[in-house]
């Protein structure tokens, strides 16, 4: 007897027949003689049409009102399931955020869980009781409903996961598993068995939409072992874990394209103490994330230093920059968003060298030119012209799984 | 400056269009200097709906999760009338049935309010802020959640009204007020300024569908002021309270018809003691309510009983005493739903001789028979054949109103 926590998504309960094949999983599971809780999210467009509906009445509502409105799609989710489970004739439990005590910090819209009173799920699963949790959703100090913001399902997972101590938490997807690559860009791409938190989360980071950074991060935090599996296909997915067990290290776990990103480059820099620092303060005073920065060796008393930003934020950044032009000092500013992040993730690369310049020689032989390059212990990225995207992961992919 | 309970109806919220004119009745309420808290029910045809995807998954749902479910209605409502008052620039706070900490008895799908604590609303009517409420529930003593079954936001409304001892409980719905009849069967009815709840409480038994019982119950109990009125339309509606202004006492209040009557008449039964507590005690096993009973004088040592029960009860009450026959002992029985139940309600019958003779008077005017007459102290009921009940209405109506 194990203590099973699950998670569906909203295209997993979208109608009637999927809220029947979700039921039969959480069946097979308690059947199996398990503890089961399943975290449900909204069904299919719910939110988007309580979005549309509240557009219809103010613009601009307040987040905290909000929250009242779209945590009751969640609450929806957990009764329709319910019912499905009565029908089957299990005993069954519906418990929205709550009920179950699940305490997050004020901020509607986007709260954080911290912490969860485990003793309402607790005795409920004493009496051999099926839980149904609303995800996405707490409680703050003032009593008021909060949402989670996005991935707040996967939260609401781990956290109990952790609350409860239990042995797994499954995050049921639309997809079988984590991928060495996106399997609908590159042929061959391969279904992980295992990966690592650490790995998960580059992955994630790197546009593999699989899980929310947040309940990855969790999951690290208090060692839940996860799994992510699809609810659609009855097979096992990928355990996500602290280490994984040795014969099934590969090199590198996946190759993932991050599309959303725009190269900014500044050229003419003075070769000085400080000039880093007036850039990037400039855009962090206009909440601009950097990800990539590269400087060059200066050269004549001059510098260049060109940076990665989210594509949204490459207007703003922009004209913040030339704002500044005068207190910066640059002769020339070069903006594009037709580039590409390709990153390789793996923590086997710690122990291994020669992995960044395999991915070279794949990028080599795919004769795809590269403007940058960043590293990191389990991580080594690249950026690229946007049309050679996929092609480069393609011969990276073949260059590491099929060699 | 006064507080102010007001609740408004599914069909007040139903569109976008509807739920700002609600929120402009409550706006212009706050702005006149109140303190005003609003009950508010599901949009329209949200339980219908909630009701048909339940049935998809399962027929017969528990009541706690088809509660789980229901209860989501109302929480939309708040929430959006939130944001219509935020829209305004007024502050405005939504609040579920635990937040207000509506506790309730533990029965699912009818449960009945046992104490509100009042603290919370309170606190925000401190805040000069308007309080929203989500109607028709509450949560039980194991902090499940509870609907309140038929009439549940009007009761809601009273509660939280005697909860925090406001000034006026004012329930607007489709209609303007009271009437003396019904105004789309009598030409002529009339909008009641006033009326006292034991009035409103015969009315309401008899069909006139303004007000449920258990909110005028609980407002008598409590002495809450009631106001009903029409959400469409500004207009002063019809008050209910204990007792009414000398000046406008009418020696009546309201005409009501109930359509939903069968009467039953067992015939030959013996004169003798225990007769007619044979029949009753058989229906009342059946769980079979009973309206009018009366009883012949007996001759030739037989005598009749006739009583009248709702439509829904008179095939099970035909079966339950034609399988007793033999135990009570009776020649004959006759059943029939083709009645219909005429009455007139007034506080100052009591002081007032000769009220049941001019209503015989305006039945003799319309030529109608009278199958069986019931009296109570403020309220005289007559058994007609339905197809003469509207006219039955219409003449009295006259004759009261318009002599």
């Amino acid at each position: 007897m194990a203590s099973i926590v699950q998670k569906f998504g909203g295209s997993s309960v979208a109608d009637a027949d999927r809220i029947r094949r979700v039921a039969g999983i959480i069946a097979d599971t308690y059947i199996d003689n398990n503890d089961v809780v399943a975290v449900l999210s909204a069904q299919g467009d719910t939110t988007d049409e309580f979005i549309r509906k509240a557009a219809e009445i103010n613009e601009n509502p307040s987040k905290r009102e909000m929250d009242v409105l779209l945590s009751t799609g969640e609450q929806m989710s957990i009764a329709l399931v319910a019912m499905a489970l009565e029908k089957m004739g299990l005993p069954v439990v519906s418990l929205t955020g709550w009920q179950v005590g699940i305490r997050t910090t004020a901020d509607y819209g986007g709260a954080r869980i911290k912490r969860i009173d485990g003793d309402r799920i607790a005795s409920e699963l004493d009496k051999r009781r099926i839980v149904l949790v609303a995800g996405f959703q707490g409680i703050n100090k003032y009593d008021d409903i909060t949402t989670l913001g996005r991935g707040g399902s996967d939260t609401t997972a781990v956290a109990i996961a952790a609350a409860i101590d239990a042995d797994l938490c499954q995050i049921f997807t639309d997809v079988e598993g984590v991928y060495t690559c996106d399997p609908r860009k590159v042929k061959n791409a391969r279904k992980l068995e295992e990966i690592t938190y650490d790995e998960m989360l580059e992955l994630a980071s790197l546009g593999a939409q699989v899980l929310h950074n947040r309940s990855v991060e969790m999951a690290k935090r208090y060692a839940v072992n996860l799994e992510v599996l699809s609810s659609f296909v009855r097979k096992p997915g990928t355990k996500v874990r602290e280490a994984v067990s040795a014969v099934e290290q590969t090199k590198i776990s996946g190759i993932a394209k991050d599309g959303d990103v725009a190269r900014i480059a500044l050229l003419g820099l003075r070769d000085e103490p400080g000039v880093a620092f007036k850039v990037f303060r400039a855009l962090a005073k206009a909440k601009i994330n950097v990800d990539i920065i590269l400087q060059s060796i200066g050269r004549d008393n001059t510098k260049d230093i060109s940076f990665t930003v989210a594509r949204g934020d490459m207007e703003t950044a922009r004209s913040v920059l030339e704002g500044a032009r005068g207190a910066i000092g640059f002769s020339d500013m070069s903006v594009t968003d037709k580039v590409a992040k390709v990153s390789i993730v793996g923590a086997g690369m710690m122990s291994s060298s020669g992995i960044a310049s395999l991915m070279f020689e794949a990028l080599y032989d795919a004769k795809v030119n590269i403007s940058m390059i960043s590293t990191s212990e389990i991580k080594v990225s690249v950026l690229v012209d946007e049309r050679e995207a996929d092609r480069a992961m393609q011969y990276i992919h073949d260059k590491f799984f099929e060699g």
